[in-house]
């Protein structure tokens, strides 16, 4: 038993809201346990100049936290004048992720800026954000859709992504929260597509190391919470995900 | 009647919820028609190095919008690299405005921490800012007097703040929306307290000017706006506003 | 009787040179009491990116103090990296007020840049600023006209500003100074046409407040400063004057 | 066949000078294929603020490449004023993965400083900056061993790092050069110790996904690669590779 | 004869105001023609870090120039956040020079802040403000004397500097405005103390060369125009002058 | 005889490698005693902005230190976010120097990128960098006229550069190490081409002055310093010396 009372394959309690505000064009609320990150999607009409004439579109992500979204109050990266490190890996982390599951020819020269802002941290704010985020591009590029500025739906698969570790007690654990991230030995982030294929891998032992045997275990359990992730994203959905299967077909 | 179907002396629609997030000592979610702001209250037990030794607290505001809150995508503030000059505007008009009805002596040496972040906009953010700011650190206040650290509450009367404004057919106007925002000739900000003191007044002539006697029925109905707000505030504080009721007595 | 021997409703002695140095199109040096600003404006023949095309000029300001314009030196904004929010402020307050009085249609796709820079201060820079930056501006306009550049001077009313307060006896006071400045309970700064005209209003209570009656009460003495300092601003102009004149009759 | 002649499972030729330059307490020239690495360490003799008084050491890395390391000149990141994502990905990562291997309490209040600047690249730098850091390191360490600072090498294992990779044809390569890099659908990092325990696992997917059985594969391939890696450093190290080894029986 | 009629070893005219400004404790404005600066020098109680507790103090320069100085409006270096090369090597300049005729044991623990601000521009901006600035210097250094806070003036030589240069027509020249600077083949700064030492000497060749004969005639050329610059600082600091004399014969 | 057992117009050991890296078009490692820097020269088929337009070339260079180039590590100007004075000075220094021995109309609108890293610091570093640059350039140059890009080698000169210095005991010095430069009384930095004409020459008295006398005889010192260099420069560019030989002649 973990001290929230969870077993250790167990996924904190999650939520997505859909349209949760109203200029851009997919927006969700995502919740996991007391993790809560606001994540819209923008279609902005163009690519970045390294990418132009390609015909392909791309996809760009940013991350952010609010001063209190943590117990202590965080400096702005605003105020500091620059961006950190940690900001500078998960903004990059999300872009790749997502990038895995759309098809870029299909988008045409179209940018999908992915903003991911947490309003409150508890562990996991960065697997949050991914399975969050795509269920907000996927609304985004469903409106393309409808409006028949896209002939099909660019997306090729589910993503959701979740953390495990090694805790204290040598004992692998699903869906981190900050206490436990902050003592694991071992701290594995996984990203997955419905069909339990890995889309990125990132696995660090915090001042210790882990064996193979370790590792797939890690991922065993996060298959598990992977699929549990895609199948609220589906209901948050709706109709859409129904193409999403479609394509996954193909 | 305007485009909204308000009336020219009528506010738009106010919500003030409570306990928003879980880490912040006082934790505001204000709508006020579409625009919505997170507002946080942070305690800090000390005071800025030029105050110290002073025996008198300190208050600061940081305010910010999320990149979707506007209609088009904003570009960050923190990957600029700089804050813009109306951000900087702002927080010192929150921090400023919230120290007038402050008892910074009965404060003691600690700094108020107000963040304000806007996650919709449609008009107004500022002065909804303002008002959500001051329930957040009135919340946080009466924590630290429920736990002993104060004897009294430092709170010396309600503060709320509005926008008024001369549309372009030369009326007087109050609560502005955006679109409103955008094309007025004439645009005030006004900060009040609840025996309709002036805080701050900020009269702005957009390519234009305004008659002192313009100037004097902005501000009547400004008045009726600000005394409407702090009844939604009372609301919101529940017992905590008797505090202050009895402070205004004195 | 104030310290420096004033009454309560009297203006420091002021002084403004004209084509103070060679280079910019209109150079003023303007001394109010110990506060001395050097305004020059620069013509350039293409507006911001954000207004092409539109047919319509642009007015953009700067503000900046030398080091030792301050009693304690005061660290260069340029050694530090970045602008203070007093700067900011600042500099847009002087463009928003000197583009109320400038016909933008007039002025065609050119932009005027104001650069206001402190030598002295000892209280009401900015004031001083937009009054003397009033003066550079048209000089440099009249140039443009004399040149046949433009056909008409694009000046529709004359423009100064003035600091009022209530100092620490609760009296009203015209044109503080750095001490009086330094101690008001409440500050305002009021920019006005020669008719009377709001253009900008900005009131602060610090740490105080402020009743309508004490609004008005202030606003008369700054119109009657105002006033004083539009004829030191048509003497500095001379000929120049009567063109605006002619225009205000339109 | 690779392009370059190599076999699936061949690394680049390796070698690895010590004492490269006179100044700092280690210093390492690494050469893998055509990527060239100075790694060099510095011993400070304190930590940094947010760990004084635990007793313990700290090691941070800095990453950097000359502008011509690359085939096209790269604009210096002191030029552009700040550090790119990569960069602080790299140094975040070297800092980590050495940290895992190093007994930080016996190290003492101590930091040591890794600074690996690229001369020339061709793939695989950050690897090669892992493998020549570990080196740098331990020569450091050695010096304050024999200098009596020190009582024991505070070094648990040796630290070796790899890329492995799936390339267009879908084969599992050994230590990937650019061109192979720059078009492989998956690419992985692969940190490891000498007894074949993870310290580090990065794999992505670029634009693709990979199955749990190429993870494996991919695995299987870095770890006969780390262990040839290890014999170098041995080598390198000489006599303090015995004392690596006597720690290991521990 | 020259564009503006002067002869090959003709200075500017050149005016030396002292007490510019209220504030500092040394002001001067210099003239050297159409080239003028303010040269402030401000006193500090203490030195920077690197130099506590030696006995000793330090001088420090900041340069700038306001927008207009300039026949083109030049950025201003705050807005850019970052100095250019050449405001810092010009302010690096400063300091040392003024620091080779400083007695810093004397001078005790304090720094001098020299502030010198272009506010018009035409050649030999650097050379003008060296020499205004050791007035402004001593100016300070002497109230200090008068107020019993040191013992002896630390000054220990005049200090001034001038331009020379090789015109088009290869004519070597003195003191070159902006046109003859912006042509001239051989450009060179010369620093010197009233009894010709040399304190600093830059030649430069703008995509030229020049030869050693060359440059003994060019500082021929400077010695005479330092003697004259050194006669207006005499002239400026009056009875101060005649201790910097008495210091000379020791 | 000096510490470290040279005369005093002895240069240290020089040795200068030619083709270091692969990538760049000129690349060079010179030592110089315990100095030690990688020159590299990129040809850009390109200039800056304001030279467009104007059928010639430029050369522009970058400087650089390690970290542990210097015997404390020191910071790195990118994790500081801005480039020192110093560096500043150096590449403008270089880029100034080249450009006077470089026929820019016949180099063609082309930019040279210079870039000196410096691996190891024992003192004149400027002066290394610039001999070294010299024949790295010179290389990149060789390589278009080879490939036909070039009709002639745009070298008007060999340039090289050398330190020279006044000692504690009043000596004049050629090419100071760390050591002496720290002490030095006067330290001067020249450069020149292999007929004796001067390109650039800055002399600084630190914290003292020197006469016309030393003056001469430090150029004296410093001129076989720069012959001697030369002669190092014509081994290594092997043939392509002969093509500059042919130029001079002209």
């Amino acid at each position: 038993m973990r001290h929230d009372g969870r077993k250790a394959n167990e996924l904190r309690k999650v939520e997505i809201v859909t349209d949760f505000i109203i200029h851009p064009e997919g927006s969700v609320f995502i919740t996991v346990g007391n993790t809560k990150v606001i994540c819209n999607a923008t279609i902005e009409d163009r690519v970045p100049p390294f990418m132009r004439g390609e015909g392909k579109g791309w996809i760009t992500a940013e991350y952010s936290m609010l001063p209190r979204a943590t117990e202590q109050r965080t400096i702005r990266e605003s105020s500091k004048g620059k961006i950190s490190g940690r900001t500078m890996e998960i903004q990059r982390l999300i872009g790749r992720a997502l990038r895995a599951v759309v098809d870029l020819k299909a988008l045409g020269e179209r940018t999908i800026w992915i903003d991911c802002d947490v309003i409150q941290a508890d562990g996991g704010t960065r697997t949050a954000s991914i399975t969050g985020a795509f269920v907000a591009m996927t609304l985004a590029l469903g409106k393309l859709l409808e409006q028949g500025k896209l002939k099909t739906l660019p997306i090729t698969d589910f993503l959701a992504a979740v953390s495990v570790g090694v805790d204290t007690e040598h004992k692998e654990i699903l869906d981190l929260n900050y206490i436990e991230d902050s003592s694991a030995q071992v701290d594995m982030n996984v990203i997955m597509t419905s069909k339990g294929q890995l889309v990125e891998l990132q696995g660090t032992g915090e001042e210790a190391t882990f064996s193979r045997t370790q590792l797939n275990q890690l991922i065993d359990l996060a298959e598990q919470g992977i699929y549990s992730l895609i199948e609220y994203q589906r209901e948050a959905l709706g109709d859409l995900s129904l193409i999403v299967d479609e394509n996954l077909k193909k």
